[in-house]
């Protein structure tokens, strides 16, 4: 019996798409269904994008529901220049025919948690937190039915990647972000301080190439594509592989470091708005409500990535 | 065949219940169903006194469904020194035995719409617009289906009830309001300015007593309760019957003057937030989104609906 | 023995032209200084302007110190559509030969108040308050030396004429405004709401034009460009003469309807800066810190000003 | 001929008393004067401050202005945790008799760089901005007849020791920074991104008090009072030693990395406010204002202090 039963709610997205096929690999981890939410690319796209990746997995049975195409208050906002036009590296992944899923994610999230023994649903949130949000405003008590909220964003002691202080979920959507951290739910966050440790380098790259499968060669196809920007923008050695991390930490967290932090989603000023405030001496705020993950071992985490890859 | 179709998003409280009433007499409208909302008291009751008030006119068959239990982002705040502390003057109406309905109010409203022609629902809300704007949230396109929506809340010239700028539909889930006033609706705002014009004498209140039906009783003895806090307040001859406009306006629009504005909500500052900032003078901000109702014919008002709650 | 040493600090600005014409022309007051600030038009022209003034009043022994040429941390914003390119209607006045004063406007008024007795000035601000905010931020204990501080801005529920919330002096330098309303000082507003009460008629201007004098006749003319703008803007029947309704305040105060309130200036939300938050109903805010000149006799003050006007 | 003429503006304030005995022991810079604000302690206690320390120092001709005693708009906060009661750790420093000198500090900046060359004086800012923001605020040239600006404060990627996020001179007065940070004069920020680095150890504490003189003594005692805090507070291994980076920068750059960046203070939001954003990568904001020292000779800085406060 797998040890997490998850539900990913997604933007894919290339590393969201990494992160899903990890996840689908993983034997310790029931992917109950993937939840799309406008993020990198919009949703009609990212839900589109999900269904390929299932597909291209042949976990076709895994569930694809469709959420939120808008951030709850702000203008949506994209990532087209870091996750291709199609927002996957434009390699023309084949979706499955026949409709979409009618559910919205939203209404699926809540019942299917509610369907499920308390504390035994996971929900792996790699994109902006509006479908997130929008189930907690809908159903309060999803907060404390869940296991707990793994979830990729923001930053503590780096700096930002879409403002200065702010990272791309935190920045789209803010006001779902607070919704979030101020929920109770049990929080995991996975910043920038601790994907910013885990760089792809060309030869892990070249490894997931030589698997020689069909998710190999795609996976290695966007890395390459990915790897590119932040390389450009950060003078970094190689692209961080932001999403993974969340399934890596289910799997395998005695891989990474983890502070627990009172944490704060500033929602009021334009210039700072999107920042996730960590009061990190626990001087300055109230009592924690949130695992800070700020250390990865990055050899750990890139020979897991690539073994179970290996498994598709 | 009556002329609007309409749902009441409602957080009952008393006027909201003269304007269910008013609606359920009223030929001219079908209510599809009461949507209910945390506001004047929380949602758990709102939602009891919504299926009493149901009741109580005899409409059993008009679905009630619960609906979000706190504002998107803020704290949750109450106003039983208005209503009382069962949100309808402590007169212990009969609530119907059996289960509340089971769908969600946000799910139900996004369905009902979407299962009838476009542009043949209005949405009237009562409330705090927490539903509406998750219901705009989970399903933009709700914006165009709907006829219209038609909303009790705000103020333009008069100040506020909640705070000094902030009427208390505006001031519990300001965020909300905001994303329904920027949603592309057709939107029709009854502030303050309108319903400070509708004041209750203890004459009109007792012809309602003198119908002597049990809604007749019910109504005129939640008024007296009801006026006497804004008489306080403001020193006002009667109290303002605010909820009811919004249907009697869709039954004789005559009666009112409306003006079209640019209305925007302030959700950023502690001081003004919850004031909807309108342009009255179409000088200072963009094209007109909503219909201000500004001014009503009081006695018409009054008499429109002594005469509908005698039909009951 | 004059009733009132005051000091005039101003932007002039047609208002404020025939406000300081008045206080020159009154015995009852004793005019100590003007200084200037920018607001209507720049500051090196507000100086020009008050020079002007004080020429043209054969008043040359009043100095005019030039003060803050821009808001403490706002852009500057001028208003040349109103009153002109040089702030006073184009009419070319005079402005004596020979340099300005040295001193600084803050330095001036912190000195001059400091150097008389504990409550024997009065502080008439016609402008933005960048410097009474500069001169309270160096001298803290200004706010208890003065006899007051009466001020022309704000608005409490007639909304704003620079943007829909906020009048223009509020809207200029709203956080010099916020340093000013918690200052402690005893505070007089005399905002929109009386102003706009006071409505100039041509009978009225032509009256002021056959006193045949070159005030009377300067000021006809610069009323004639002036009054068109609010005319235009609101459909008002004549415009509002907003600085002179600060110097018949303290001529005549039984003119005038007053209200103790607490007002708070918002410098936060973009949409709602500079918006003079009034705690009207004594409801929602800390114990009043403002008189709120709400009403005037708008007969009484036209023809206090044309009489004071005549002995110039 | 010194190198530099400087001001130092400063609220004395134990790393501000070892800032300010290193400039007065160096002859490559002449202080003009130092001028006092509140911050560490109230205004009247850092002017007690400055005088006692020019006069342990034998430099009685330094004048000693006193300045603003809140910050502009904020209530002020103080830190008598970190520097002692009196802000000199409770060492009971002699203060000269005879009155304090009559200017403001604001005026005498302004006049004091008025009254010499352009481009001939820099401003040593070791406290809260409030007189460094009047005075260009009064006088706005100022900021281009400065050589330049060298303040302590701020953070870039380390956080804050205020809150979270915000260094104790820029929460105190963040509108004055604001302001400072706009004005187009020449800025080089010594945030704690520097300081940090710069930690002292007992060791070299011992090599201050092993200088015998009464400024050593006085210094060492200071600086063991003063470490503990940051020790405990961080786990640092010893205490930084902020406000000397300023004047240590001035007399030898060399010892310090510094880049330049986009800097906005953030004013709007009570959560991130006083927070120095920096557009560290050059990709998220407008042209470089500010000189960003980040990185220091941590051991060239010690043995420097050490070697000119040998010289007094």
């Amino acid at each position: 019996m797998p040890d997490h039963a998850i539900i990913i709610d997604t933007d894919p997205g290339i590393d969201d798409a990494v992160a899903i096929f990890t996840a689908l690999a993983s034997p310790e981890i029931e992917v109950l269904g993937l939840t799309t939410v406008g993020g990198n690319v919009p949703v009609a796209q990212t839900t589109r994008n999900g269904r390929a990746i299932v597909a291209l997995a042949g976990r076709h049975a895994v569930p694809v529901l469709q959420g939120c195409g808008r951030p709850l208050i702000l203008d949506p906002q994209t990532a087209e220049t870091v996750h291709g036009s199609d927002g996957l590296a434009d390699l023309d992944l084949a979706v499955p025919d026949g409709p979409a899923a009618a559910a919205h994610a939203v209404d699926w999230i809540v019942e299917t948690v509610a369907g499920r023994p308390a504390g035994s649903v996971t929900l792996c949130a790699l994109g902006p937190l509006t479908n997130v949000a929008a189930a907690l405003v809908r159903a309060p008590d999803l907060a404390e039915r869940l296991a707990g909220i793994v979830l990729m964003g923001g930053s503590v002691f780096v700096g930002g990647n879409t403002t200065a202080v702010a990272e791309f979920n935190m920045a789209v959507d803010p006001h779902a972000a607070d919704i979030v951290f101020r929920s109770g739910a049990a929080l995991t966050m996975v910043p920038l301080d601790c994907t910013h440790k885990a760089l792809m380098t060309n030869r892990w790259i070249e490894q997931i190439d030589r698997l020689g499968t069909p998710v190999g060669h795609a996976v290695a196809a966007m890395l390459r594509f990915y790897q590119r920007f932040d390389m450009e923008r950060y003078a970094f050695a190689g692209g961080p592989l932001h999403d993974p991390n969340v399934i890596a930490y289910l799997l395998k967290p005695d891989l990474y470091a983890v502070r627990r932090c009172h944490v704060a989603v500033e929602i009021t000023s334009p210039l700072t708005r999107g920042m996730t405030v960590t009061d990190w001496w626990g001087r300055f705020a109230g009592a924690p409500n949130c695992g800070v993950v700020h250390d990865v071992d990055a050899d750990g985490f890139f020979d897991l990535i690539a073994q179970r890859l290996a498994d598709l």
